[in-house]
């Protein structure tokens, strides 16, 4: 399953790090100067073949140490897709009134995997906001959904839920917030400084008000310890690993959290809730580009008889 | 004027090639050191900051030399192009029965620059055919037709037409036949194996019945000389140069044409038609992306009093 950088992951990779590095630069001198030394050391390390999200990483510290302006450009955006998602998230919540069971799950869930669409780190994806109707009338892809429910509807879990993009975190509040009213205890872990493109951090968190709502509906926040685009184990903190470690069940949101996590051994069930925004991940999950996956970690293996 | 290298400029240089590459490669892991290899010559290329379409003749020539099957790509590319022009060709033709004059000629003139949609070397912009109703009802911006059309309207004159796209050639047959018509004498220039990406070559023309098509009208066909992206004038044939200093004026199809002509000296009106496609040239052009353009070289020069 390993994803390793395929060809069409080269321009994709330098576009979105070029973009950034122009958006962010005082001139057009200045942009193109930087924009070519970025693209001479990416070279470099995509020769290396390493793990795709570990060299996604790489590649965003490279942008940063050549033009820091960077980490502001994304403060920015993300405050103000925060800013929306806020304004947006009645006409979602009042989707699920009246809802009830595995229905109300459902929905909550697929009001998550909206917000996964709010990824500015895929050339050629536009972030987007989906409206509620259209995501109550979206079906759900490699559907996971009901095993998920199954585990979490008597409650008494406890849930460690790995945020993804900034905007998208105000919807992901909104199934964290019906897994604490079913009665499971709900971690949400983010991303530490600089971050990782329009990854939501602590900082961010803290800022936009957003770790009040959180911890009002009795969700704890935590930090992974590390601005990698995923929680890969030899950079996260040990207060991350020991919420890893006491967690029962782990929900991850997004591509890198997909791509990493699917070949680490968590011991414990993982369930990825994604919209595929990239040929090489919708191949790799078999699904399309822009459905709503929701699917569990190892499926296949478990199938398999006991040794 | 002159066109240099931007910011913009490279992601969308290396991500067409690195396209053109994966497509003619014969497997990923193939695709992926020719990709990474061409990545890295196209950063030294770019850091001697030569004008555009030299730049993007060497990027062009370094991919092909890494990958010559890309040659074999364009060639299929541009048979299915031209062979889909011929059949779309009575319609686009039909709308200008019944039409005289100046009206005729515009309409002429819209169909040819519909063409240059079909241009398959800007990242993000993807080749289309536009419904001959449509291009009827667009307008012309920065419209320098009727000028063009008072130089060639009483026959006589000798035209230079410098072709671009493949298939957009069916559709500058439409106006160079009409510029015939009138009564000049119409030489069309194409390009020279190996050719520029999908732009037509006299290979192309000669296998396709192009040339027939073409001939009967009484429109000669000529080469550059070069595969070059323009008429690069220390690359272009000895008999091109003379068909270039026996024209009375030239019809440039293009943004190539357009951001290499604008700067050299040719002594005769240069007049440009093409659609702008990305916003790099939409800036310096001061027109829109998709817009109708005819524009004349030189034309603030002209209107400067005589010393």
């Amino acid at each position: 399953l390993s994803l390793k950088l395929r060809p069409e992951c080269i321009g994709c990779l330098l576009t979105v790090r070029l973009n950034e590095i122009a958006r962010s630069s005082k001139s057009e001198d200045e942009a193109l100067r930087k924009g070519l030394a970025f693209v001479e050391r990416a070279v470099r390390l995509m020769k290396e073949s390493i793990e795709l999200t570990r060299l996604a990483t790489k590649l965003y510290r490279c942008a940063i140490e050549l033009c820091p302006e960077i980490v502001d450009y994304y403060r920015e955006l993300k405050r103000s897709s925060v800013k929306e998602a806020l304004s947006r998230l009645e006409g979602y919540k009042s989707r699920m009134k009246g809802l009830e069971g595995y229905e109300r799950f459902e929905l909550a869930v697929k009001i998550a995997i909206a917000g996964n669409m709010l990824d500015s780190g895929v050339a050629g994806h536009e972030p987007r906001w989906l409206d509620p109707a259209d995501v109550a009338r979206t079906g759900l892809v490699m559907d996971s959904s009901k095993e998920l429910y199954e585990l979490v509807c008597r409650g008494g879990r406890r849930i460690l839920y790995l945020l993804d993009n900034a905007g998208e975190a105000v919807l992901d509040y909104v199934l964290a917030e019906e897994l604490e009213r079913l009665g499971n205890a709900v971690v949400v872990a983010v991303k530490s400084e600089p971050g990782f493109q329009n990854d939501i951090t602590m900082d961010d968190v803290v800022t936009s008000g957003l770790l009040e709502l959180f911890e009002r509906s009795g969700i704890k926040v935590v930090e992974t310890g590390t601005s990698a685009s995923s929680i890969h184990l030899d950079e996260v903190s040990c207060d991350f690993k020991r919420e890893l470690g006491e967690a029962d069940l782990v929900i991850a949101k997004g591509m890198a959290h997909y791509e990493y996590i699917a070949d680490e051994k968590l011991s414990k069930p993982v369930f990825f809730l994604l919209t595929p925004k990239c040929e090489v991940v919708s191949n790799a999950i078999g699904a399309p580009r822009g459905s709503f996956v929701v699917t569990k970690k190892d499926q296949k293996r478990q199938l398999e008889p006991p040794q």
